[in-house]
Formats: structure tokens, C-alpha cells, sequence
């Protein structure tokens, strides 16, 4: 990665940026390298597409944030782009592409199309925010302090589940010590990502939680978030975030799936799977897209119609996987 | 600690036991260290007070658990206590202390009193499956293997909250990092522990969630669970654990306390808080006990008795401490 380090000696004007509707990693990862730039006195721009949510406010750096608009008109030598798989996970993202000289892909899904100019994509890494410590420590030499740990931590948190899911590493927990090393509080973390829940959504999830339906022996797990619900609890989709979880962890459940009409005939489908279903190779069949076990689409039709589509396509990929019951049976 | 090794090198009847209400961290760690005491050929027996919760069935080593009644008139060597703060806590461990030779405390709660004969108590520990790991590695000198390191990485998550509380240090990440080595399968671990919920317990969560109470500013939120309720649900009291965090993890609320009269005019409260509030403090008034953000006591009186007393206590405390609205202000 020598050609990187080279690019950031001989270049001052750097864009940092990553996907759309952020989320804890891109906005960790982002803000973590933009600090890291700032302490080699590089003119860094940490551009967001969206507003930044509410629970990210408390990180390091975020008075550094820029909105897009107010930059696409600007050129940069190098443009980071981080946690994106394509360019077009970029909201106008071309405009800005356009104008840079080297564009940096800095990502660890699997469906990365390698659109950069120096491509630093690792599918073993947890997250982004792992690959930016990589990059900090090892190309950048910068000494990582508390803002960047708390921001790379809190990266690692979000995209791996607190620590619980599969892409958590011997190497991911390393690097997590080594940031506790600089006096991250994870405690605040917690408190701003998982203690900061909104009454009305608390309420919200109480109401859903209520109503799952369950269907091919208690294996399909569905919820349908209607706008008169969200209306009664003074909540909007984004509320419901996270709650399609709790259908998925009740035991013998394989496959959950959220669906919301959010226009007339228009149904937003979510899909989570436990272990042994596919929901990428579900919502193919809908034109959607996603990874094995979380993945979504948007289906024509009202709810029910939507509903009885999904039941069907779900029993009939149980029976060609012969799925049965085996949820129950793992060890 | 040469003590510790000396004493296993010469003897070999060896029993090891934890507290009653067996957790992920005791059950975990006394199931580790009896794998590891196996590996040195010893003849260990590895006592559960109670019965083994099912969360826990899958961890390695849980085929060597005997019951205490089974074992209470054998004489042991040594007796390994783990994650008790006092004698107490194990369940008619006075009757197995009496006819053993050498007591061992192995603990991290800051309430130990140093009943054994060797006492390893490490108040910086996140918990004794991570002072376990040290016994193992640095006084045992076992190879940890799999099996064991499934287990310790267990007793972490369950007592760090998956690696969110303050409690989870860099020692504790680094540890962790060690585990993973082997080739621990976090993700089995998840499964077990996080997506294994009864479909009953999930709905009672949903009606739970729908009738939290709120008073004081939104700071003090109420749970109460009525047997009608439980039954509706065909759940049990077990079945709530773990129900107050959604209650204390919303926006504002400072204090979390569930109500349960388990029998006519005894009522069960369990109190959380999150930052700024000591609910050990608080239960003391009503002769209850436990930790400054997780504490619980039995108070005399209806329902809605109790609740006039919790409330006017907290609202005491809140004046005393002047704590006003300042959960918003974390940082």
C-alpha cells in the first residue's frame, strides 16, 4: 500500500465520504481516517450524504461533517470512499468522482466492483472502521488517540453486533484492546447507540411484538408495520429499526420478515434468517438483493397479497433445502 | 500464586462449585476450569446448585456437571468456589466447606470477603471466567483448547453484556482475541444465548412494553407484572429476566423498577439505573441490596402500595441528589 501513503504525501486537498443513510461504521470509519488526516495537517472535507442520526452525535469529529451539497461543487486530489461496494452507493456520488483525481475504495463487503483508483477492500475484515485502523497504523504511522479509538470502537460495535456476530475476529478483538488502550468509554458508547431508545418506539416494538404472525410450524416469522400503527405511537419507519431482530431470536424461528405499504401497493420487505436459510436468494426472486442472512426488497401488491407471495416462496425454499425443524437441533 | 499449583500438584480429589442462580459467568468459568483440571488428569467434580438453565446446554464440558445432593457427603481435597462474594451464596455449601481441606476463592465482586483458604479475588476483572483464563494459562499451565475457550468466552459475554459495560477492559478484548485462536464460534454462542427466546416470552415482552408506566419527568419508568398477565402468556416470572432494560435503556428514563407480588402483599421489585442514579442506595431503605446501577429487595404491600412508596423514595433521592433532566446531558 505504498502508492497510498505516496498519493497522501504529495497531495493536500482530501474528500472523505461514504454510503447513504449512515450507519455506525460508515460514520466511525469516515470520521476516524478524516481526525487521523487532520493530524498529518492535510485539508480534509468529511462529507455525508444524509443528516447524521441522532445517536452518532456524541462521536469525535462530527463538527468536521460537511453536507454534500455544499461540496460537489469543489475538487479534491483524493476522494476516500468508505464502506461502499459500488459508486453508486454514493448519493450524487458521480458528480464528485468527476471532478477528483484518485478515488480511494476503502470496503469490506464481499460485493465490491473494485471502482477506485487504489482499491483497499478486505473481506475479512468486520467492518470498515477495521480496515482504518489498519490504514492509520500501518500506512499513515499516525498515533491513533481517544477521538479516533472512540470512533473506530464504536465502528466495530455497530457492524458486528456488539461483538456477536460471525465476522467478529481474534484480529477484531485485538484491535478493539488496543483502542481501549487510549481510554475509549464504552459505557457512553452503549449509552448513545442502545440506551437512548425514544419512548414512543419502545412502545412501538411493545405493539409489534404483540402482533408477530407465525406461520410453517412457527419457522416464518412475520410483522407488518401499517401506517396507522406508526401514526398511533407518534413513530415513523425509521423507529422500527432493528425490531424485525426480535422476531428472528425466538426460538424455532428461521426466517423473519418485516413488510410496510409505505405507498398504495407498494410493500418495503425486510428479511432476517438465523442459520440455515438464504434470504439473498429469497428476495432475488423480487428483484431484491442483500446477503445470505439479512437482505430486502419492494414488492408490488397490498399486504396481504405480499404476504401470501412471501409465505409461498419461503415454504417452497424449505422443502427444496429440506429445512425442517432444524433450527432446534443445532449445537 | 505458586501456592495454588503446589497444593493441585499434590492432591487430587477436587471438587468445584459456584453460586446458586447459575449465570453464563459462573456457569462458564467453573466449566473451564474443571476441563482444564481434567487435562492435568485430576479427579474433578464439577457441582451445579441448581439445574443447568437451557441457554446453557450447549457449552462444552456441561456432561461432567453432578448435582450438589449427589456429591454432599464426599470429602474433596480441594474445593474451587467460584464468583461468590461469600460462603453464603452457595447454596449448603456449609455442609461441602466443612469435610473439604483447602478453600480456593476465585471472584471479581467487589463484595468478597476472603473466606478461603487461598483467595484470588481481582476487583478489575470483568469477570471470573477472565481471571479463570489467567489461572489456566499462567498458574495451571494447560494448553486452553476449544472446548475451554468456548466456555471463557461465554462467561465474558454474559458478564460484560457482550462486551458494553465498563467493565470490559482492554485485558478483557485482548483475552478475548486469545479465545477466538481456537476457533470459538461466537456465533454459536449468540445463537444460544441471545436467539433461543420462547415465542411466550417474546409476546409477554411486547404487552410488558405496551403498559410501562412513566412518572417523574419521564426519569422513573414502572414495570409491574401480575400473575394474570404471566399466565396469559403462559410464561413465568423467568420468563421477565432481563425485561427492565428495555424500560431503563429509553431516552430520559434515569431509573428502572419492575413490581412483581409474588404472594399476597409481597412484592419483588428489581431496579436499574443508568448513569447518575445509585439503586443500591435506594433498596437499602426497603432492606434490599445488590449494586449501584443493578439492585432488588422484597417490600410488604399491594401493587400499588409499593409503587406510592418507590415512587415518593426516588423522587426523595432525585431531590436530594439534584438530579434534574440530566440523563439528556450525557456526553
Amino acid at each position: 500500500m505504498s502508492n497510498l501513503i505516496e498519493l497522501i504525501n504529495e497531495n493536500h486537498k482530501i474528500a472523505i465520504i461514504a454510503h447513504v443513510n449512515p450507519d455506525g461504521d460508515s460514520v466511525s470509519s469516515i470520521l476516524a481516517l478524516g481526525l487521523a488526516l487532520k493530524k498529518m495537517n492535510k485539508e480534509v472535507e468529511i462529507i455525508l450524504n444524509d443528516s447524521l442520526p441522532g445517536k452518532f452525535s456524541f462521536l469525535p469529529g462530527k463538527e468536521y461533517l460537511v453536507a454534500f451539497d455544499d461540496r460537489k461543487n469543489t475538487q479534491f486530489d483524493i476522494c476516500f470512499v468508505l464502506d461502499c461496494g459500488s459508486k453508486s452507493r454514493v448519493k450524487n456520488g458521480e458528480e464528485l468522482f468527476a471532478i477528483s483525481s484518485n478515488i480511494i475504495n476503502i470496503d469490506h463487503h464481499v460485493s465490491n466492483d473494485y471502482f477506485g483508483d487504489i482499491n483497499i477492500v478486505d473481506l475479512e475484515a468486520s467492518s470498515t472502521s477495521e480496515i482504518i485502523y489498519n490504514v492509520i497504523e500501518n500506512d499513515l504511522e499516525v498515533k491513533i488517540d481517544k477521538d479516533i479509538a472512540t470512533c473506530l470502537h464504536t465502528g466495530l460495535m455497530s457492524d458486528t453486533g456488539n461483538f456477536t456476530y460471525v465476522n467478529a475476529t481474534s484480529r477484531t478483538f485485538y484491535i478493539a484492546s488496543k483502542l481501549l488502550e487510549q481510554g475509549v468509554d464504552i459505557e457512553n458508547i452503549s449509552y448513545h447507540l442502545h440506551q437512548s431508545k425514544s419512548l414512543n418506539s419502545v412502545k412501538l416494538l411493545g405493539n409489534v411484538l404483540e402482533s408477530i404472525e407465525f406461520y410453517l410450524d412457527n419457522r416464518l416469522a412475520i410483522i407488518s408495520y401499517t401506517d396507522k400503527q406508526l401514526l398511533k405511537y407518534n413513530a415513523t419507519y425509521l423507529d422500527t429499526d432493528g425490531m424485525i431482530n426480535y422476531a428472528r431470536d425466538i426460538k424455532g424461528v428461521e426466517v423473519a420478515i418485516t413488510l410496510y405499504e409505505f405507498e398504495k401497493n407498494k410493500v418495503k420487505i425486510s428479511a432476517r434468517s438465523k442459520k440455515h436459510f438464504d434470504v439473498n436468494n429469497l428476495v432475488n426472486q423480487f428483484n431484491g438483493g442483500g446477503h445470505v442472512k439479512a437482505a430486502g426488497a419492494v414488492i408490488s401488491g397490498n399486504l396481504d397479497e405480499v404476504k401470501v407471495k412471501l409465505k409461498e416462496a419461503v415454504k417452497k425454499s424449505f422443502e427444496i433445502n429440506k429445512l425442517t425443524q432444524i433450527s432446534g437441533e443445532m449445537n
